[in-house]
């Protein structure tokens, strides 16, 4: 197996956090930046991915039990693993993924009631040993998310308050636990959690010597 | 969560040992002895697991990667239980499985070279709790078992000889370490093979006292 040499960074939080927006902004800043840049999104971005993704958000015909769904976004990543992630890394590409397996814990464990450690156990099986670098978490109250989606919703997104209360709760807890997210307070205006987030990244990055991209250059 | 009542029975094996042609014998044959049946087919008889095992063994097209695979056969298992098995199980009906865990695991881990332990837990997840009570193993040597198929190959079926003798090899292997696999010779005719089948799970329902099931009929 090839050394791993590029930087993997994931963004994640509820839905209605604002984490497509402020992605848009994040990725040209990273490219000025030096950054030889993959984009991807947890699920999809390979066929099959993408393929599953129809399954899980969009077939509400379909009875899907929440262990079933947990799986079927765990085949999504191992595929989108071996078909982007790992290449790009082993490239020395620096990849940023919207969501990865901590929306997978958190979605289905916190919010669904499985058993979060198995989760974990089953997400590392998964990825088989491709894990970000750093998470950015984007952190809102519940009430300000909702009010953000502004569009039909999604088979997740469509199942409540309380849902929505666990998730976030989830969020929090994992980030207290796992020391590479980084929780980013996204209630302001795009703007300035635009800055807040650039500006956390740019200090992580700086304390690993700016992940090992372009070192020669510095 | 309900009592579990019924009796679960799995019939497994490589391709080409004659699995459906033996299973099309015997359930009339249960039938007939008193069981409530529920046959089942895994991957499958769910919506979510015929569609998943469509992309599985005849999407051609899609690259998936053989962790994503396992991960698909997990989830449409997983779907299977809570659908079908378990309701059945809880009403004291017998559940016949053409195939289930133990095929994925010797397929995607002896065939495949992914971890057999991690299989195994991430199967244990997938289940969550439902195993089944005996698992009748049919086995035939590799070049018997090739020139029974007779029909076009799925993506399964067409990894080639060496392939074939590392599956038969890890049936045999799950079959010494687990205490519920019986080891079924079926390289002889159909209805040696069928009588052989009826003898030893005749023996193993006595032993258990037919199973449990209506005890009161006895």
């Amino acid at each position: 197996m090839a050394e791993r040499r590029g930087l993997f960074i994931s963004v994640d939080g509820g839905d209605g956090v604002g984490k497509s927006t402020q992605l848009n902004l994040l990725l040209p800043w990273l490219r000025e930046n030096g950054h030889d840049l993959v984009a991807c999104r947890d699920p999809g971005s390979t066929p099959l991915g993408e393929a599953i993704r129809q399954i899980v958000l969009y077939r509400h015909d379909l009875a899907i039990h929440r262990r079933a769904e947990m799986l079927l976004y765990m085949a999504a990543r191992a595929q989108l693993v071996e078909e982007v992630i790992r290449p790009a890394l082993e490239q020395g590409r620096t990849v940023v993924s919207d969501r990865y397996l901590l929306a997978n814990v958190v979605y289905q464990g916190y919010g669904g009631g499985l058993n979060v450690d198995e989760l974990w156990r089953v997400g590392a099986t998964a990825v088989a040993g491709i894990m970000p670098d750093v998470v950015l978490l984007l952190d809102v109250p519940p009430e300000i998310a909702k009010l953000r989606i502004g569009r039909p919703l999604d088979r997740m997104e469509s199942q409540g308050d309380e849902f929505r209360i666990r998730v976030r709760e989830g969020f929090r807890t994992e980030a207290a636990r796992r020391s590479e997210i980084i929780v980013v307070d996204a209630s302001g205006g795009v703007d300035q959690v635009q800055a807040s987030l650039r500006s956390h990244l740019a200090v992580w990055l700086d304390r690993r010597g700016n992940g090992g991209q372009c070192p020669r250059a510095q």
